[in-house]
């Protein structure tokens, strides 16, 4: 990375988030969800916190009609069972037809064969994003075996190019998650350091951050937002949020409660007023 | 609806309402639940919580069986898989032969076409009760292609004759979930305005309503009430200790942890105090 | 059971659980659980709260490998779909050939015909440990139809001598959970009385019990633990932070969160205050 953004940029950014945060509460986009069996429920309850209407269709017959006619799609490959890998596939192929964006979230690719060959079979249908940590998006890239199930064994610094080189390969947006969050087009990268540590301590802080980025998603699509704004957008919003929750958590039991209550809360001027983000050009 | 229910028929629903849930207390109903991935967990929780016993079994060849021995029944559509929707048909079968009293929860149906044909085929099996939104009870009726995902995008008021046409037809009672809740048999109908606007922002906040009304009848079947009493006594309590919740939360996050442990402070004098009904015939 | 343990062997095995919850929170053993849909996103959020790393791989050609990888699984039956049924098998000859301690968690079995033929089967498989309470206990051992629905219908006392036979037989531990907890390994046997009655009125307060002591074995083979210790030492850790979770509740919704909170912040020093422990051979 070459060149930092200049400070005028990364407040742009931060307005942009909260104006989409803004938009997507008056105009709910309708957030359809294929992912794992551990998280639909924290997943659905983000979306719902922030301000979308999420939908969990995920059997074959009904996933790809649901697609074309949702704001949003996320993809996560969790726990991806024969049914869910079939209604997958319908959803990408509905989404595609109909325009809808969509984020592919390939969890804990890489020594796992199933998802591993489902996730590379997806990428190349040309996702709006993917948003993996630093194992995750190296593995997509086919630069490693992956990380230890979900947990990423690599640093966001070590995947960066594996990123870029992704984004450019399948012209998408793609976000590594980590302490710094890393998001790139290929061509503009930003670093957003905002987060909480507990986010790793909840099942689906990840996960749910994907769903908030098909939201963001579909909210950028009614107003002509790009895609790399939309999901730093997504990605401010749900780690500041995360900030304001830990300061009133005591564990991560009170955590995941009160992330819920900030994602409904918080608000474009929290927004403006704690991003920390930092960007560049290849 | 014609008449007013004279005042000391909605006092005697509120105290009907008390009653079974001090019997439901006493004698927890076995409350048998085939119901979606995304609030398998939360329902149970407010299921436990009013003082239940909930038992999610929905594979094919133990769903039959164990509908025959539970206290009550509850087949929620919102992510039937192929094993689900057979082990649905299965219990409906089994609860038929044995008398269990069942409620269908038809989620999101309309224009998605596999769980619309599962719920017209399992509502000609003569559910107990059937609970959805406006748009879904619409949908069944046949008058509407349905909601935009899980959503209602109709009035409880549009729905009245269709809920009360369904009533008629299938013998069953429906309910009718909105800002009103509306409970009617065909012949009698019942308004109640208790309930929290928060209740749309927790994912399951209706589809664990459906399991309570399936542990409602169970207890009403051991003391030989009404399905109309048991369905609205259920919609009283959970909609009153929700009312409750929201007193004590700063958002969705911790109104769906409050609304638990209303659930299961909540007392029959609480309901008689707060019910909010009215009522009438056609 | 014929002595009680000498009052040093149960200060040993408080400290013995304090030492392995310090080596589990240094080294997160990898917890691979295949367990049911109700409880998949509290047990991870469990395991996570305690300190280890869960990744619940359910599908057939991945939980096989994952298992050889892993550092203790879980099996669970409570929602046993085919994929999952065969997904078990696949894991447990994985941990078989890897010598990855295993605990199978027999929910429900006894008169549900599946589960019970599939626990039968898995447990012939000679398991590490064995965790239910005393209904699945003794239906697992032959001497009972099973309890009713996941309720324990039979006393802890009830299950002890089958618990002690099952242990001989398959070479394993057993854990029968109650308000006391009985643990065994055919030869020597322990009763503890931590815990409270809101692990009961929480969904998944058994099951993911059963996940930890995967956790705590991973964690014991590292350094050479026995199993009957390491099984002790999760029930111990896990009873005596729902002692303090309920110190700070006020119902079954705000105990949940609360249990979470105290599963991370629980010391080795609070184990040693608070054991409960009385042992003997048999």
């Amino acid at each position: 990375m070459s060149d930092r953004l200049r400070p005028e940029s990364a407040i742009d950014l931060a307005d942009s988030a909260g104006i989409l945060l803004e938009v997507l509460r008056d105009a709910p986009p309708l957030t359809h969800c294929i992912t794992n069996a551990v998280v639909t429920g924290f997943t659905a309850n983000v979306l719902l916190a922030v301000g979308a209407a999420p939908a969990m269709v995920d059997i074959v017959g009904e996933a790809g009609m649901f697609a074309g006619v949702a704001s949003g799609l996320l993809i996560n490959l969790g726990t991806p069972t024969p049914e869910q890998r079939a209604a997958a596939l319908e959803a990408v192929a509905g989404a595609t037809t109909s325009g809808t964006p969509w984020v592919l979230d390939p969890v804990a690719i890489g020594a796992l064969p199933v998802r591993t060959g489902l996730a590379h079979e997806l990428v190349d249908q040309r996702p709006t994003a993917v948003r993996g940590n630093a194992s995750e998006i190296l593995a997509l890239a086919g630069l490693s075996a992956g990380g230890r199930g979900v947990d990423a064994t690599d640093t966001t610094d070590a995947a960066a190019d594996a990123a870029a080189s992704l984004a450019r390969r399948f012209g998408c947006v793609v976000a590594v998650s980590g302490p710094i969050d890393l998001i790139t087009d290929g061509e503009r990268a930003l670093r957003l350091a905002n987060g909480h540590e507990l986010l790793t301590r909840v099942t689906g802080g990840g996960c749910a951050l994907g769903a908030v980025m098909a939201a963001f998603l579909g909210a950028a699509r009614a107003t002509g937002t790009d895609a790399l704004t939309a999901v730093a957008a997504a990605s401010l919003v749900y780690t500041i949020a995360a900030e304001q929750a830990a300061r009133r958590s005591s564990g991560p039991g009170s955590f995941a409660v009160a992330l819920l209550d900030a994602l409904a809360a918080v608000s474009a001027e929290d927004i403006v007023a704690a991003a920390r983000v930092e960007g560049g050009t290849w």
